[in-house]
């Protein structure tokens, strides 16, 4: 895409931005990833860094009236440890920068990194270095680094005839922050999955280890990640509605809202699902769900046929 | 210190949340220097992987009418590099946190984004990967990776009877920093050191093969940082204002703003220079600086006695 030179970045969107600074930096050797995939890996013998980093910006990616200080921690630890964990990584260390105004409470920070490190704790990972600094509005950059001991599982390596399986809670999250957002607190379930996502943690690993083709994780909603997929690979997906089961809680917020309960599924972020393609339906491991197929062609359709609904999360 | 309850990150001060968030967090067997020093260094074999982070944000790290995106770009791979130079490591691989608004033209983002990679080319460090995101305000967020292959140089390694050493310019930028401020562009010698500061990327490699017994580089001021190496190392050090060359357009500069040019030497950061201690003068390698000496005790004198200047900068 070809930018004006006096564009915005809101005219470029977020994709136009990176893929205009991808074309700036250069790799090299050590790099076997760099960017555009979940994370960057590089060459270092016994074993891969992985290596990912990510922003979150008070009133856009979360609100203190919506969650505690604690959980805006877990979530930002969550969403960087899946990033590894989309590679078919293990976590290991994370480096946190805090921008924020002087009259933030220091407990508000204090309890930040304490959730932070609760959920780094809950897989062997560790803080292990951070900046502060004033700004206007709290800004949290948190890096990742990880190991990887066989290959990266990239967002690539779809083949048609694949097919895809998705594993952990998708669309919890989504109801969550839709309750939240029309001023509601319940159903709990689903604001508590928004506050502190639970990613399957386990299964990038096991997906590597099974065989799969390609895998990511759903942060910006499942058909906007499955597009991801499909344009790195250079294929088509069809994702079935009929594999998922829509949970009760989902149902209810629907019914409450007006909303079809599916479009949480298809269109949310927020829970840090897996979504990987597996050659044939024998490799896919235990936990994992089939919700579609991998085909010759482009783009991503739904049940066959073209998707109206939100598919996901844009950031200009 | 302990905090009240109560207490904001204005009260508490950089160090002071610092302090704190390392309570929080715990070290594993991997740690080989956690929070608290320049970078982190962690277990790997066949060498270390170093890693540093760092925000800069609009207004109070950078103004784009003071300095070109390049420029900026420059100086904020600079900053970072020269934290991996301060451990005696070498820099590899980088990542970037850009927020910012909506309407920041992509011309700015890129022209950064261009100024940083030419800065990380000129060591043959390369960025592998990146975030994106929206916020009121610019705010940069920086993490590099080295590695480092003998024992890395830390803070706490200072003795009694060793000699305080400098290497790189010094005061430069807070000259150019300083005429900035009072609206002039002039000398241009200065400006440009702030804005593109040159930092003695080989000499901390350097210093860690000649022996040295701590090393820092100067971003927060020269006695500031000579502050945290004798907090580090439970010593005192003396600066010696004599061991100062007070460079011409310095000299201009303090006579054109009524100001003590010394000033600009021992409160100044940002040309990111290198301070090191080393255990005798014979050690000291080739363009270091003799600028000190450790002695017993604690805290930074200066000429012997207590100094009355500003020694550096304070980020809440």
């Amino acid at each position: 895409m070809a930018l004006d030179a006096d564009a915005t970045l809101g005219d470029a969107g977020e994709f136009g931005l990176i893929a205009e600074l991808v074309e700036i930096f250069e790799g090299d050797d050590h790099v076997l990833v760099g960017p555009g995939d979940d994370a960057a890996v590089l060459r270092i013998k016994h074993g891969h860094v992985v290596v990912s980093t990510d922003l979150m910006v008070e009133g856009r990616h979360f609100r203190r009236d919506w969650a505690s200080a604690a959980d805006v921690g877990h979530r930002a630890a969550a969403q960087n440890l899946s990033d590894i964990n989309a590679m078919g990584g293990t976590a290991r260390h994370l480096t946190i920068g805090l921008a924020a105004p002087a009259d933030l409470p220091v407990a508000w920070a204090l309890d930040f990194a304490r959730g932070f490190a609760e959920e780094c704790a809950s897989l062997g990972a560790t803080v292990v270095g951070g900046d502060v600094t004033r700004a206007d509005e709290i800004v949290i950059a948190v890096t990742v680094l990880g190991q990887c001991f066989q290959s990266p599982v990239l967002r690539s390596g779809a083949r048609p005839g694949d097919v895809l399986a998705l594993t952990g809670r998708q669309g919890w999250a989504a109801g969550g922050l839709a309750v939240l957002g029309r001023g509601f607190r319940s159903p709990r379930v689903l604001v508590e999955a928004y506050r502190r996502p639970e990613p399957p943690y386990a299964a990038g690993k096991q997906a590597a280890e099974a065989g799969a083709t390609a895998l990511i994780d759903v942060s910006d909603g499942l058909l906007a990640e499955a597009g991801h997929l499909a344009e790195a690979s250079g294929v088509a997906i069809d994702v079935r509605t009929g594999a998922f089961e829509v949970p009760e809680p989902l149902q209810a917020v629907g019914a409450a809202l007006g909303a079809d309960p599916l479009q949480f599924i298809l269109g949310g972020g927020d829970d840090h699902a897996l979504l990987a393609t597996f050659p044939d339906l024998a490799s896919v491991p235990s936990g994992w769900h089939v919700v579609g197929e991998v085909a010759e062609g482009e783009g991503v359709t739904v049940d066959g046929g073209a998707y109206e609904g939100p598919t996901g999360w844009t950031h200009f």
